[in-house]
This record gives structure tokens, C-alpha cells and sequence, in this order.
């Protein structure tokens, strides 16, 4: 089954926005099993929608995917030209533009005038839903190829492509690509790929695929066959073990949260070069406050005497940067705010503040509990905002590890 | 002078990798004042190439940029469709081939046989130099469109558009397309749209774009014309005024820290619903610790009272999410820190913890200085990390306007 999408948008020609939204629709579909055969961007006016849909039309395409162009301003043009090429009118939806009068009274904002378009609807298609905002999609049938066109807001093109979609197209497909994710933390792409070799130089019948991001490196496998799939997924697991941190997409931080909460245990952080973004990656899961009772964020050495209570003379004979500060600020966030584990970051983000024996990237990650407080030393790269989230996925496979 | 770009590669289709190439490739010959009509992405095969060739060759663009297909693995089939398509032959660059074996060498590399494809050159046309890799690029000539053949891996394009491509291009146009930006927070695309339609309304002769994200929207004004683009801009500037925040891409929390560093002032943050958020974007700038002294995370209750000194009466009587704990947390950081500023947000992030007076998505915000302590109430939706996103963002604009 073969798909083709057609972005509309200025804003993705000019280069300033990067068509992620591709990106998103077509893993989202190849994982179905359908075919992505093209990925077309044009520009938001009359001649280049149709030349283009004319063009994957010549495919004779299953489905055609088409986002961008919803929204309410002037510069929004797409409706008008689909419906003129679908050769259908256009209605008012009286009762959807109530629905959005109220929506925008309760969330204190004034509705426009120039909302109303987007309570328009086609007299003949489908209407699609839009669970995260105001600009519906619509679906329309020409020959045998089946249209839907989408808002181009990502959020809400995936909200509709998740909510309605998907979940048609995934009654369709009869042997769907297979696939299985083992994310890891902590190794270089090239360690995981020889730890691995004796397994992968093997006919194993499957497609491997590495892709490092500054949280880890995640190793994708995919086949038809779900034995040979397991096979090597077993394979794969069992040299790398603890290595591996799941096999969703899941976040390291969402893992924590719920293992925490199970355990009915309670945490609260002390960060320095991280600046709260441990806080920040913990409080993005809902039941958060189950388990995070808070934290202090003690960026200068004055803050971590006064508020977090470590002694002067540690932070001039040791650095603020040392083992034994990371010790002691795990220990004291951990009694102030009276939880059972206690985490502390303390490191140099860069760009400046290196030494020869501290360079740019040098981070101590402590976590204390009742019985004992771990320190680990790490060596990150000299990007500031890289180095962050290095440190905090560390952190949090650190805690993984020790709970 | 128009332009299209053609990306060659199953990886993309598959939304393994999200094309990148496109709009680095887009954004720079924008900037020359081309227009870019429209980027096509095909699969690797010959029928699939051709058909988007003559596709893009239907709207006679001046220039085709294609990349992609030109390594040496036996998926990249480009070169051949593309020397059968211009009718050339190949000829064996014997004097590049020896290069090359030299160059792999000096690596400690083996030069394999499948590298040979890549000492190929047509017998017309123009081969263009690559930088940073093996392959390198050519020029054909179609009646009035010339066509630029470029590999896929980034550096290796970069590379062969910086020294050769852009330069000619940079020797073409007269005309450039000039651009300005108008950044805004806290105000509905089409609350803007209205607000300036008096402006927008009449004959500017430029081209407007609204940018909605989770951070506010970006107006982007473009024209051939400076004096034109410099009328409608100053003119949406006047009506708009402390709306925009910026009218570069440079994000707010960066002119917040530059601003106070200039001013040599300090700012302290005591987060509940944003758990760190704020100061994490605030220490992703490098400046960060000459104004940022550290903060709180009061995420539970206890932490409120015990750590940030809120009374216990307050929180019972008012709610911790309510305007006068708002007023005091920002107090009381900022005496615990011993800042110049002190700001706090307290605030219902979802998805529960809502009530009828209070619903999900409740935000009060608040920053005191030796003056005076002002607060003010948002509502922002119910996902809870945009909810975060927005209160950070609405954090830096209130700060913004009060210093």
C-alpha cells in the first residue's frame, strides 16, 4: 500500500521551519507496513497545490497525506482550493462554531471572525476531529486514492493523525513491518556495535539500525518475521543487559517515577550545573508528585553554604566541583526535604570555568539514602546545553541503577 | 530567479532521518533572495527520479538542487539514472581514482572496489570539488535549468554548496528577498492578525507569515523592497509595541539575562508547577551565573513551609496555588537568596489537581524587588508540558516588562 504526503508552507520552502511533520507521519506509517513513496513541499497558493496533488496523483497513490494550511489567518488558503478541486461546497457548522464560541470564553480569550472558516466543513467527505485545537481535517475519495488533509501545527496534525488515522490505516494492513527498541544510556554507538558484533555478523535475517542522540543510543531492529525478530532481540538483550534501559519510547524519567511510586518511595534533588532541569524532566510525568517532594537549585557557591548547608571550608579546599561537595549536597537535600533518596549534580557546563585537572564538562552525580551515599565522576562534551542533558539522562540512569 | 530542491533517499521516506538537507539548503539561497517553489523527496530508484525530475522541470525553475545517491553502497543508483538522463558517458577519472587510493591510505584505510564509482565523472557537464568527502558533485544544463547533483551526507552537501554553489549563486542575484521578524508571547495568532489588520489590510506589497508555537507567534514580514519591508514593519512595530518581545531568534530568557547583566542585577526563582524549568532555560544561557543565584523547587506543600518559609495558615486558608502565595514565594526567595529580584510561579500543570474555581491550567506568577510584589493570573490549556512551557515563557515575558 502506497502513501504520499504533501506539505504546504511557505515557512518549510524559505527553510525556517523544518519539515519534521514528514518525518513523523512517514515513521509513523512505514511501522504499519505501508510505503511512503514520495514527500512533496509546495508553496501555499492555487497553481502549486494542484500541479502537486496532480503529480502523486500520477503514482496512483493508496493515500494521499496532506498538512499545512488550516489556520485561521489570510495566509491559509488550502481549504478553498481543496474544495474547489473536489468540486464541493462549502458549509457552515453552526453547531462546531457554538462549540468553539464557548471554548474560547472559558479559556478567556475573544473568538474572531476570522475563526470562523474553521468551522467550515465540505458538503460531501469526512470531518476529522481535532483533539488539540480548533482547525478540523477532512478526508475526501478520488479514484482510489484516498485523501486526508491536515492543520500543519504539529501537535494537532498529530493529534489527528493518532486519534483517527492510525488507527484506520491500521486495520488495513495484512504483514506489517515488525519492530523492536532497545535503548541504552552511556555508550558510544561504535562500543554498542561491537559488543553486539558476534550476534549482528550473523544471518539473522533482520534490519539493524543505531541512532545516538545526547540522551543515549537507541538500536533498532526490524523484520517481517516475528521469530527472527525475537531471536535477535533475545540475543541482543542478553549481552547488553542492564545496559539497556527499556524498550519503549518511554522516557528514563517516566520509569523512575512510576518504580518509585510503586516502591511508595520519595526523592529530592540539589543541582548546580543543571540549573533544575533534573526538576524539570521529573515534574513532565503526571504523577510526579507523588514521588518528587522538590529541590534546590544552588548555582553559586553561597547558595550551597547558606541553603543547602555545605560547610565553606569544603567548597575552598575541595572546589565546588568535587566528590566530596556532590556527597555531602545528596546528603543535605535529602534531610531538608525529608525523602528517601537524595540526588546532586554538581559540574562544569562550560563555556568557561574549566581547569586542567576540572576541564569544561567534568560533573559529579551523588545519590544518598538512609544507608549510604554513591558519588560518580562523568566527563561530558564542551557543548553547555549538550552537557546538560547528558548530565541529567546520567543522573537518572544513576538512580535507575541504585533502586 | 526559482529554484527546487529534489532529496534523493528511502531513509527520509521512511522518516528515519528528517530532512535536514532541505532546509539548510532552503534557508541559504532564501537568503540570496531565490525562491525556492518547491523540495521533493523521492526513493532511490530510476522510474521514481525521473518522474520528480520532470515533475520540478514543469514549473521551469532557473535551478534544481538535488541530493542524495551519490555514495559508493549499492543502494545509491543516482549517478547512472542521472548520466542516462542527460544523455552523457562516463569516463573513469584514473588521476582522482589514484587520489583517492593515496587519501584512504594516509586514514589507514582500505579503498575498497566499490569506491571506484566515485572516480566516475561525465563526459559533460561541470564536477564539483567535495571538501569533506569522497564523492563529489556535478552541473548539468537542462534548456533554461541548470541542475546541481550533490551527495546526501550533510557535511559532504554543505561543503560542496559553501565552496562552490553558493558562490555562484551570491554572483546572480540583483534582488534579494529581505526579511524581518516580529516575535511575540501571550497573545492568539489571530488576536495579532486583528490587531494589526488596519496595516495589513491595505497594499504593503510584502508577504506575511504567522508562526504559532508554544512560546508565542512570530510574524515574519519578507519583501524585494527595503523601503516597503521597513514601512509595513515599523507600521505592525507601532501598533504592537511591548508585545514583541524580540525581533531576532534569539530566545527571551537570553535578552532577560543579557539585560540584567547589564544592569548588574541578580534574580533568585522559587518553582512549583514549572519543577526547575525556569531555571533550567535560564542556565542554557552562559551568562547564566553572573545574575542567577539558584532557586527552589517547592513542589509539595511541607516544601513550601518549611523550606521557602510560606506560612502553613496561608497555604490552608488561600491554596497553594492562589495569588498571595504566589506574592510571598517570590518574597521569600528572593530574601533567601539575597537578589534583586525574586520570582515565583505556583500553578495547576495537569492533568489532575483542577477544580471549578481553579481548573487545570491555572498559573499565578510573581516578582517582587525592593519595591513592591506584583502577581498575575494565566490560564493556559490542559497538557501539562506545554502548560510548563507556557508559564516559563509568560515568567520571562512578565520579567521582561518589569525591568
Amino acid at each position: 500500500m502506497n502513501i504520499s504526503i504533501l506539505s504546504i508552507g511557505d515557512e518549510i520552502l524559505s527553510g525556517d521551519t523544518v519539515n519534521t511533520n514528514s518525518a513523523w507521519i512517514s515513521q509513523k506509517i512505514t511501522r504499519l507496513g505501508f510505503n511512503v513513496v514520495n514527500q512533496v513541499t509546495c508553496q501555499d497558493n492555487k497553481k502549486e497545490i494542484i500541479s502537486s496533488i496532480k503529480f502523486l496523483l500520477s503514482f496512483s497513490p493508496d493515500y494521499i497525506i496532506m498538512t499545512g494550511g488550516l489556520g485561521p489567518t489570510q495566509d491559509d488558503i488550502t481549504r478553498k482550493v481543496i474544495f474547489d478541486f473536489f468540486n464541493v461546497q462549502e458549509i457552515f457548522d453552526e453547531e462546531y462554531w457554538q462549540e468553539l464560541v464557548l471554548k474560547y470564553k472559558m479559556l478567556d480569550k475573544d473568538v474572531l471572525d476570522s475563526n470562523r472558516s474553521q468551522a467550515v466543513i465540505p458538503s460531501i467527505g469526512e470531518v476529522l476531529p481535532n483533539p488539540f485545537g480548533s482547525a478540523r481535517g477532512y478526508s475526501f475519495k478520488k479514484n482510489t486514492t484516498k485523501f486526508f488533509i491536515l492543520p500543519g501545527v504539529p501537535s494537532e496534525m498529530k493529534g489527528i493523525m493518532n486519534e483517527t488515522i492510525l488507527l484506520e490505516l491500521k486495520n488495513i494492513v495484512i504483514k506489517p513491518l515488525l519492530k523492536k527498541l532497545i535503548r541504552t544510556t552511556g555508550y558510544a554507538e561504535s562500543v554498542l556495535a561491537y559488543k553486539i558484533k558476534k550476534i549482528t555478523d550473523l544471518d539473522h535475517g533482520c534490519k539493524i539500525g543505531y541512532y545516538p542522540s545526547v540522551y543515549g543510543v537507541d538500536i533498532r531492529i526490524s523484520s517481517t518475521s516475528s521469530s527472527l525478530l525475537e531471536k535477535l532481540f533475545i540475543g541482543i538483550q542478553n549481552i547488553l543487559g542492564d545496559i539497556c534501559f527499556s524498550h519503549t519510547k518511554t522516557p528514563i524519567e517516566h520509569l523512575i517515577v512510576k518504580k518509585l511510586s510503586l516502591m511508595n518511595k520519595t526523592i529530592s534533588i540539589a543541582e548546580s550545573c543543571t540549573g533544575g532541569l533534573l526538576g524539570h524532566r521529573i515534574t513532565n510525568i503526571p504523577m510526579a508528585s507523588k514521588v518528587f517532594n522538590g529541590g534546590l537549585i544552588t548555582y553559586s557557591n553561597k547558595s550551597k553554604s547558606r541553603l543547602l548547608g555545605i560547610p565553606k571550608d569544603l567548597i575552598d579546599d575541595h572546589g565546588a566541583v568535587s566528590e566530596i561537595v556532590a556527597g555531602k549536597m545528596s546528603e543535605e537535600v535529602r534531610r531538608r526535604f525529608e525523602t528517601d533518596y537524595g540526588i546532586s549534580i554538581t559540574g562544569i557546563a562550560g563555556p568557561g570555568g574549566g581547569t586542567k585537572e576540572k576541564p569544561v564538562g567534568t560533573v559529579f552525580i551523588g545519590i544518598s539514602d538512609n544507608n549510604s551515599t554513591k558519588v560518580s565522576r562523568y566527563m561530558f562534551g564542551k557543548d553547555r546545553e549538550k552537557n546538560k542533558l547528558k548530565t541529567s539522562q546520567a543522573a537518572f540512569d544513576m538512580l535507575r541503577l541504585s533502586i
